[in-house]
């Protein structure tokens, strides 16, 4: 038996958009090819001299890949790798100063280009054959190309009900609307994706059909949710069927961990038996790349969560179309990212090695897992866990749903799932018991009484020195006149905040939690 | 009596496209505030915590401030400053590595940002007094993000008639149109600037006015003019009047150097007698920034041409309405410059000092007065001086021009101005002369014998490993139906070229021009 081999990409073209089909390549960059003649004499290039660049070398000093980092102590000095020491030249196949200061082509410089592919093949397998990578200066970069790749001025973007605001902050000003999808625990819900794109010519008469998907598809920001593998097939097909680009906003991908379990102690990094890079791997759900066998998912890969924000370099990958057309912008937008950055990653992770670094990524989801639980922990102790019965309104298809109450009150005026990957949690506040709300629903000139409370409950929170992010600021824009909580599709009754546990310790957690504890007593009586 | 002092910017919001005005500020932005009160515990942020960053401390070594090359030598090693040691957490005012690798807000970080504001008012001192400073992530970017920010789709632009091809890489897909400007050895021309502006409504009636001028006002790419402080001041009157506003990109601003003296040997920087910072500061030609009362220039402050263009940072320089809605595009689309470059960038320039960077930039401009007069020499060398006057078609207001004939040739077949600025040299070529261009000119299809002759030309040089940028790369995009001669207005029986001196040694240099005098033997027999 011949085993099934990926096959090549179908021909998307037709979802680039005019300004991005209208990119010619530089004509400067056809000269490139003949300055590689041997013995040419190049007048034609406008590069300064490497002998004009005032720095001599650089040294960088990184953590082994196998640390273990103690999440109690964060501050905790630990043992370090050998120095890499980057001279001007590149030493055998290290990136040198010269390279990394140098101007650079647009898919960007070859060895973390190299480093990237390989990772690619090696972790997520595309289902097709002819994709490729090229970097980019980070997600908030890499989104902004593919939404100048594809969308024109006044479209429809679908995207899950809740979504990252910076994401719509380029999409919005263009005059293009989201098109919200109900989500559950797992994140865009199949059915709901299914009727409106089914539906849409009845709903949307003489309008275009929404053509890109934005998907933060794991640990989703903000509402922490995981695809897991049954639920992207769904998806994807439905992508198929009705021929939607995915965007897969994904920085969170390597930061899966298992559930929560509330019996036992917060996770502990610097105890708990070590899981192998094997078995981590194993168990990360795969990405709708691994999936997409027809080169319809744009991956924007990062390396913010897992390595440092400022950066600012990641990486698409794509079908060779798409790449082709997403490096005509980069070459013409931003030109290749930061040499210096460049340089760092890609030595630390040549240092590191493949293994290296994934076994650095399964050391990373355990600090953030350990975060987590704490946050659960502080929780559990601050309210009381009620039967999900009790809970009036859940939402939809939310396993593992944990509901808590304040002191004696009967019903819960919270809930949430704990997330399995990233840094947020999503609680889903039940307003009907606050006497507050109430008051707020029976005022006549009150259009959003579920905003307005959500926005008094967050500066109470503030005043009492807790910081939340408010729910509504992760609302998709969907036009001037979707103001009223009808018009924008909320719930009655319902708002949320979004809980980060990603940036304090444990005993700043723990002291937040007991605040909020208070301001709800409050707010709920 | 009282000094005059500089006044705030007029408002000139109306220029800002829809789409730019149409950004919101971020609403996790706001949180921002918040965090910083007392005692406060945030669980709002999205930020990874630094711990959690593998990166331990860097140490860069760097060449002194003071180090004067050698043209001849461009390998030497150089003596270098103390070492600049940076670790985790910030000593003193020093940026360390968290804060650069954290994610950073959308001006950039203040350690650089604060070195440009001291630097311009050093430096630039821009005539009214509420010009602001953010960060980009290169001239590239910043391009980009002036476009975004004043153009419409459709929009006519105005540009020198010969422009760097980038930067209409990035107008031409939007359907935008370039209004090229007949230039002379200073640029771009007042007068034709003004007929076009003062008969716009004849010649283009029903269409919008062209608003924004983009301009390389300093050896400029690709013809290596330099505008003086005359014709600046003539520009921005114009620009006043017809309420234009002028992007100046500027990379080559601080590598002005004095005129060419062909009696002279070439400059050797290191027997030169050096001249003061305060000397070479005064001789530079002030730009349209420092001109500008109105606060109508947007400045593009590059340090790619004067430290490495793979540092990908540069900054704005403009009115406090501009800045706000560039930032707003910033945050949205690139977000703050990588932290490494910023990180490296800003502790060179505080370990140099504000003084040290004028003498590095003093004695940079002086190996490209070398370069200049090494390729100036070798002209001089393979070909024949001749009058001016036996220029059948010299071309407007050059001052300064050099005219060569091939061997017993009468009549010159190129002219150039020896450029004050910059890495480029720009040659005039006379085709009358040449048998291939009569023949072509003759021939019934051939639509732009000018343009075949160039690329004939070209690819006969490079097949003598002699590689120059046709000029035609050059030319604006004008609509498609301008591809004749007559069509893109050129003149007929003159092509350009463009040579660069930044990249090859003195003797690549010689051996690329006595390459090319031999094909040009060949073509003008």
């Amino acid at each position: 038996m011949i085993a099934k081999e990926p096959r090549a990409s179908i021909d998307l073209s037709h979802h680039i958009n005019v300004v991005s089909r209208s990119r010619n390549p530089s004509p400067l960059k056809d000269i490139v090819k003949y300055m590689a003649v041997e013995g040419m004499v190049s007048l034609a290039g406008g590069l300064p001299h490497p002998s004009l660049f005032p720095f001599a070398s650089v040294s960088l000093s990184a953590y082994k890949s196998n640390t273990v980092l103690d999440a109690y102590s964060p501050d905790e000095q630990h043992p370090l790798a050998d120095d890499i020491n980057i001279g001007r030249d590149s030493a055998a196949e290290q990136m040198g100063l010269i390279t990394a200061l140098q101007y650079d082509s647009g898919p960007g410089h070859t060895a973390l280009r190299t480093w990237a592919v390989k990772f690619v093949k090696e972790v997520f397998k595309p289902a097709y054959d002819d994709w490729d990578v090229i970097l980019n200066s980070g997600n908030t970069d890499g989104w902004t190309k593919v939404v100048r790749l594809l969308c024109e001025n006044g479209d429809y973007l679908l995207c899950e009900e809740q979504t990252y605001p910076s994401a719509q902050a380029v999409w919005a000003p263009m005059g293009c609307k989201a098109l919200p999808i109900a989500i559950d625990d797992q994140g865009l819900r199949v059915d709901v994706l299914e009727n409106l794109l089914s539906g849409w010519q009845s709903s949307h008469p003489g309008i275009r059909r929404p053509r890109l998907l934005y998907t933060v598809p794991v640990g989703s920001n903000p509402t922490g949710t995981t695809m897991q593998e049954a639920r992207k097939r769904a998806i994807y097909d439905v992508c198929v069927k009705y021929d939607i680009v995915i965007c897969e906003d994904d920085p969170y991908y390597f930061l899966q961990y298992p559930t929560y379990n509330a019996s036992q102690p917060p996770y502990d990094p610097l105890v708990a038996e070590n899981t192998t890079v094997d078995e981590y791997v194993k168990g990360l759900a795969p990405s709708f790349m691994s999936l997409d066998y027809q080169g319809r998912v744009i991956r924007l890969e990062s390396f913010s969560k897992t390595l440092a924000p400022g950066n600012r370099v990641g990486f698409f990958v794509t079908n060779p179309i798409f790449i082709e057309r997403l490096l005509r912008g980069t070459e013409v937008e931003t030109q290749a990212p930061s040499g210096w950055a460049v340089l760092m990653l890609s030595n630390l992770l040549q240092t590191w090695g493949s293994a290296g670094y994934l076994q650095w990524l399964a050391q990373l989801r355990n600090q953030y897992r350990a975060r987590r639980d704490w946050m659960c922990s502080a929780l559990e102790s601050n309210f009381v866990l009620k039967s999900v019965d009790k809970v009036k309104d859940p939402p939809t298809g939310a396993e593992g749903l944990l509901a808590y109450a304040n002191g004696q009150a009967k019903a819960p005026i919270f809930s949430f799932v704990p997330p399995t990957a990233g840094m947020f949690l999503w609680a889903r506040f039940y307003l009907y018991g606050s006497p507050r709300f109430q008051k707020l629903q029976q005022s006549a000139d009150c259009i959003d009484p579920e905003k307005s409370f959500q926005d008094e409950l967050w500066l109470a929170l503030a005043n009492k020195l807790v910081l939340l992010t408010p729910g509504s600021y992760y609302t998709p824009w969907q036009g001037k006149d979707k103001v009223t909580t009808e018009a924008r599709g909320a719930e009655n009754g319902i708002c949320f905040f979004r809980l980060s546990f990603s940036m304090v310790t444990k005993e700043q957690m723990e002291l937040g939690i007991t605040r909020m504890h208070e301001v709800l007593q409050d707010f709920w009586q």
